[in-house]
């Protein structure tokens, strides 16, 4: 059976088992003032080009949305998110449990727009009735975004500028973002990343980690942010687990180098599935596919492969999802399109 | 340097990670529907005597607290729990972010008494004005307690039948529960637990995981536990992490084994520190001693030993927590002895 | 200056002025139990055909949309609503606050379509991974709608089969609901309503009352109603203050009549404009005119008369809203023709 | 029968009524920024001697409680309060509802004292792990308490002064406000409490309203508390019924005049039932008298009083609420202890 469901079906890289084999009994502090997150949290300012940055690691997306948007928002405030976004579709409501409103903008491929945003916050405040409105306090998006697409640096910037016209907030949700930083073609860097955004992650537990998501704040967290993770259940004792496993993603490259596989992967199955006739759904430079396959074709696959279901594309078509990571071998990529 | 600030300082037990190393290119599906949660499950379930049990692992204990009780209690009612439980006292206001009261009721060592929870409810629902207050929805007890004390079963036994009689599930914090469980001279077992409690949960973080709390329903969880636990951000993408951890821990009594070390070893430290002339701020019988040492003393220890600071005493003696593990070594114990 | 912003301009119908001043030296139980709340209930019930109905008041419409859809809500369900609905858009996330989502649904002429619904949760329940998502767990609609617009007997219908298919309370939002019952050629009662709603409420402060709304549970409130009223705040003491309001209005037909006056008002004042060429943005049978006024003419009238800003329809012309209510007099209505 | 159950039984001072029924089809505009509104407030800020404070409007004792400590509270802060408070007891968790904890402090006849606050500051910051435990963000007090016992202008220097030191608002509830302030050998005075809280407010249910509560931040509101207001559902459409009440009641002093009327029957009470052999279980110098009863006479006093239990004294006993208010006629009194 060849397993391409998702791309958090594996482990983690064995650098990362070898470190926590290592280190297992060295006995450090909790609640990550331990030697390994503060190396790590060093590490990742470092690349994001940020040496005053604050780092904090979470163990995992949905809460770290939850968290971020919730220390950052003022009680009258939602956060504008496109209408496909994790957080307006997919956290069983984990932002609206936190009191605040999702404000769902149009999607494009999954993307929000600077203009779309710009729009809202204008009519929002020509409406002489906003005081009876939820203010638009913050943006997020997703890079990659849930349909695997990319912002360029040009759009980065447009909703930097719109942000800091409407003195928002721009929180970029990384859950997978080595693979977007290492997409052919992209021109969007960890440094114009940090530059551009008051607060992002970077996602561990769907490039390399067991767990883990590191939030990094360009410009300091917000006052009581670690009473607020404690707050919201997310503080570990053994903050250790979270530290180590960046400390050894952000040593000697390792987390740009296994998101360059999920991606050469993808680009050969994509290349290797265009020449076969498939059609695709939507254009996606980084690890995630997306195949229109017959439903009889699927049918037949089932005992051979495993997909995600994305969605129904007519009656006797379906989107499906081919996930790629750090983890997948090319041989596997080979026998999936042969078989095909 | 020896270090005994808390029982969370070291990683994981070697056969956790050993067997994380084995199984890592397994492809699973997440969310924990893979088949070591699965594994795990059926383990506990037999080792409470509970075939039906739900079991659930959630990466931490506030967030596992937070989570059951939120789950649990309807919204006009609150918790009740010692005013020096956990979630009373060191967890930022978990529960009452989740929108409810925990309701303080004295503390017997760390412990809540059958007769004050009859007293509160009887007075609570005698008042003519009761709807207009928190009404009691559950009790919290932890297990040990904060203080490293334990319930015998006759105590349990009266605090489930003041539920039942009050119609209150009864929450078991087991974060420690190894140690309780192999405490000298407790009378209570882990299927006595399973049949008193509503919900428990077994604590692995302390316990010779990496991180993971199994929290335990032996009557069934509450309809659509997932999507709520999903809602507090707490359901890990990569659930194999969770249940492997439980699967090697609940395998070959190694959960049973490895707690027994802490008790041992806490067992030796009493022992040599009564027989040196220390007094003690509380009997407990797990894997916390609580010595009071001249504050002159503890200054000289300081670069030498690390303990935790419980509470001052008076103007020249102070409360210390030395807290054993899964992972003390006899010999550290000898080290500590001959320092003190 | 003519007067038309709104419906809630004036104080009350003096027919409560009267009795408040008449009762108030009658010394009656607080929070609700007081003799003129039971009678107003019992007038009420009747009035629904629904004599065991559950009658609770409340303050105001933002609170009582929020205590009932709170109520009412399981944690992990949202409330489905048009875009344009008052809980979607002009509670300043009040909904949002109490930990629930807002499902926006199209709004057609403010309103929603029991096909919209059926289409949302039989996607949603296809969707393999909708434990992920928020569950749809109520229907709210206004009747009339926040754009004066009826729904149907045979609409509602529908929308009732529907939420019983999926086992989802129907709410109605009656903030305006006399201008609703009194309108030309409507076919819904409040029996209908109360046959074909789970929970409704009767608008008092735009109907005659200085304050108040009537929360109808036809089938009975949930349990622990009064303490979650109380816990969000919105339990008056001094409950005559409403109960004696609605025992004015539901006496000898106060309710029905003073609605009339809205309707026969506003009709006067659209056939009047109709006559001098007016446009209107949408046909309202209730008490909400739209007229489409060039923006030259809306500056001359503005030291006039007082209309309120609806929205912007093109860059010369401007849609407003012209309420007519219980107290407008057909001579200010036959003023403002003269002067339009 | 004598009615004495609570000051809030009869409906409102008839100037209000007159008032209201002499503006009643005056047309202005809604949510409070209607002149009656405008007028009263300048009329409190004036008694108040701030001529910048913030005044708003609210229609009852529990929402206000929940709306000013919601909006003034970080995430991470609770409010103090003494253990007896209203908001700690008898609000049905209004305040956890909002996600707050209420840290209960010792209740001194109803009253917290500035050395406890100081006491538990100082502890919480002197805890190494307090960014682990709820921040003290706020004291609430009640003037008149719960007991009807009053704060000296000496003992609210001293609150003032260590809320000030530990940068906390102070928050005075003053649901009968007037009745403090008319005390005899009360030494504060409304000027007083202006200059020493952060905010307060003036009940008027309780002190010849119909309902409304005067909402009182010397310094200035939070930003955006209008919203918040809508937000918590407490922004009534027809503000001008809040707002006129107000106006007549600091309207040639008539709330102070009429507060001094239900001292002065409490006074004639005490002094009646004193002469009898009355005991009372505490010295309360406001409208509210606690004498202690047989229970043998309680039980043949109830066909002819009807007074508010309080407590049980002991097996023979019961502590009474006797509650006198602006309308308490001196002749009821007068029958009321002769029937004793």
């Amino acid at each position: 059976m060849l397993y391409f469901e998702n791309d958090y079906c594996e482990g983690a890289h064995p650098a990362i088992l070898q470190k926590l084999a290592e280190t297992n009994f060295e006995k450090v502090p909790g609640y990550g003032t331990d030697p390994y997150c503060a190396s790590a949290k060093a590490k990742i300012c470092a690349a994001c080009g940020c040496p005053d940055a604050d780092v904090t690691f979470i163990s995992g997306g949905t809460q770290t949305n939850a968290i971020v948007i919730a220390s950052m928002l003022q009680r009258w405030q939602g956060v504008m998110a496109a209408a496909t976004g994790h957080v307006a579709a997919h956290e069983a409501g984990a932002i609206e449990y936190t009191g605040h409103k999702v404000i769902a903008l149009p999607a494009h491929e999954g993307k929000v727009s600077a203009a779309d945003v710009r729009d809202w916050c204008a009519t929002f405040y020509a409406d002489a009735n906003h005081d009876h409105m939820v203010f638009p306090g913050m943006v997020y998006i997703s890079h990659p975004s849930e349909y695997g697409t990319l912002y360029t640096k040009a759009e980065l910037e447009e909703l930097h500028a719109v942000c800091q016209e409407y003195h928002m907030p721009l929180f970029m949700d990384g859950a997978r973002l080595g693979y977007g930083l290492m997409a052919k073609g992209t021109d969007v860097t960890l440094q114009d990343i940090a530059r551009l955004t008051d607060v992002f992650y970077i996602g561990g537990t769907k490039v390399g980690a067991l767990c883990g998501e590191a939030v990094v704040f360009p410009h300091g967290a917000p006052a009581h942010f670690m009473t607020m993770v404690k707050q919201q259940g997310a503080l570990l004792a053994k903050g250790r687990l979270m530290g180590l496993q960046f400390d050894v993603l952000f040593t000697d490259d390792l987390y740009t180098r296994i998101s360059r596989n999920a991606i050469e992967t993808a680009d050969r199955l994509k290349e290797g599935l265009a020449a076969k006739g498939y059609r695709f759904y939507m254009e996606s430079p980084t690890n995630q596919v997306f195949p229109i396959l017959e439903n009889s074709q699927l049918e037949a696959l089932e005992p051979l492969a495993k997909f995600g279901f994305w969605e129904k594309y007519d009656d006797t078509h379906t989107v499906m999802r081919i996930a790629t990571s750090w983890a997948t071998r090319m041989e596997e990529i080979e026998q999936l399109i042969d078989l095909m």
